[in-house]
């Protein structure tokens, strides 16, 4: 998708919302666990109900794949669910030496067709540039993650410098030669250090997970980051209710969501 | 597997070499291309050419993923071949926050039945921690890559303490509580900094990519690590020959390099 495409969207839909697709098997409504394919029957429930309202969807690698083989081919199916013109994020978290990075762009890029994936920054430049190698693709970098563990090593200091901002700064450099696009994930329950990654980086994307289940502030997070951002909700839309009514709550859910987003614009 | 018949292995087959299975479809003989599943038919007989020097065998996730669901079933099918008695590590690079980390850690290690798996350190405690709670099996952390990205963030330095020092000290206190076993990623290409490491964790395996096509040196590692290390090789011993010839000269590829492992026993 073109950078501009995705601007549109937000603009229009006046949201900044993406459905997290963490469908987890022992999580989904049991009168679903009779069919075929009972992960996909739910993605596809809650997309049918959801599209009009989210510009994003973020089905998360884990999930699909604690499935096994089968689990890819029902993320494969759901892909294929995802109107063309909605953003497509693989929540995957990778990061190799250069040429295994380059294999896993292939699979999500290529092979999955995503418009954007997760990576971790830990192995640095060569992990991250095959990413960036595709055009109108998008990398979402891990800078200040929104759970506890963030603070091990994401503020080890340098001269004054936490290593997230060291994050943003140098891949910066790198984003400038690349064809594709470099986003960063800031988690929403660390609005204040996000006013500090929004001014090292004012037109990026920021990915920001962590607002509901987390705890995070929808408001805290859209003041500090401003309109380049996308939100993300997961388990709060997708088990908004474990009944047949499922998909109709998860979709009231969404709406609330939005509604509090459109103040913003 | 449990450490004991990991270290017996060593011992006993005078070997610390791990085969990485970066089976790479458009690097494979050219003959195997009719098969039915031209990887795994491949992995085949590598494995079978070398299960009696090898202590390990690494699949690498990315190779299996730029493939699609078939990868995985590929994957699956390649892990039912190797002997039970030889310790598998999944080459995954995963970690995410803990309920996501769970289950990539159902995915390898109940899923696939993986003894280990290779996690990036940048999300903490959280994100480790989940792999940690099965007995039995291996967390290899992400401490000093051999690729040139890893000076990038991997020596960011906070009161004279480089980060990948701070990840194997931290992480030490979190494997104190745990069921499983915590070794770590310590590049061959950086030797001096392999004692540094060493030094920290005197117990532990590292796992040591970069011996060979990266450039790391065999007897460098050896000396500077000890006996509780587990040497890749990959790209070396797969791609020894194009030809019909290939396992055999994969095998006196591997052999090569365990008898100079030899001398250090």
């Amino acid at each position: 998708m073109q950078p501009g495409q995705l601007s549109a969207n937000i603009l229009q839909k006046k949201s900044f919302l993406c459905v997290g697709l963490d469908s987890d098997i022992r999580k989904i409504p049991s009168h679903l666990l009779n069919s075929q394919d009972p992960v996909y029957e739910f993605n596809a429930r809650i997309i049918e109900a959801t599209a009009d309202l989210a510009i994003a969807y973020k089905p998360n690698l884990a999930f699909y794949e604690s499935l096994g083989p089968k689990g890819w081919e029902t993320l494969k199916k759901t892909l294929e669910l995802i109107p063309e013109n909605i953003f497509t994020i693989a929540d995957a978290k990778r990061g190799d030496i250069g040429n295994t990075s380059g294999m896993y762009a292939r699979a999500f890029f290529e092979e999955l067709g995503f418009d954007a994936i997760t990576v971790a920054p830990y192995m640095g430049r060569d992990s991250v540039l095959p990413f960036l190698e595709y055009e109108n693709h998008w990398v979402f970098l891990l800078a200040l993650t929104s759970n506890a563990g963030a603070e091990d090593f994401q503020y080890h200091e340098m001269n004054g410098e936490p290593l997230y901002k060291k994050v943003i700064s140098i891949s910066g450099e790198w984003a400038r030669e690349a064809k594709g696009n470099l986003g960063y994930v800031v988690g929403a329950t660390r609005t204040e250090q996000m006013a500090e990654a929004r001014a090292l980086s004012p037109d990026s994307f920021f990915l920001v997970p962590g607002v509901g289940a987390q705890g995070g502030s929808l408001e805290g997070t859209l003041r500090a980051a401003g309109k380049n951002v996308i939100v993300n909700s997961s388990r709060e839309i997708l088990y908004a209710s474990q009944g047949l009514d499922f998909a109709e709550k998860a979709r009231e859910k969404a709406k609330e969501m939005v509604e509090k987003m459109n103040p913003f614009f």
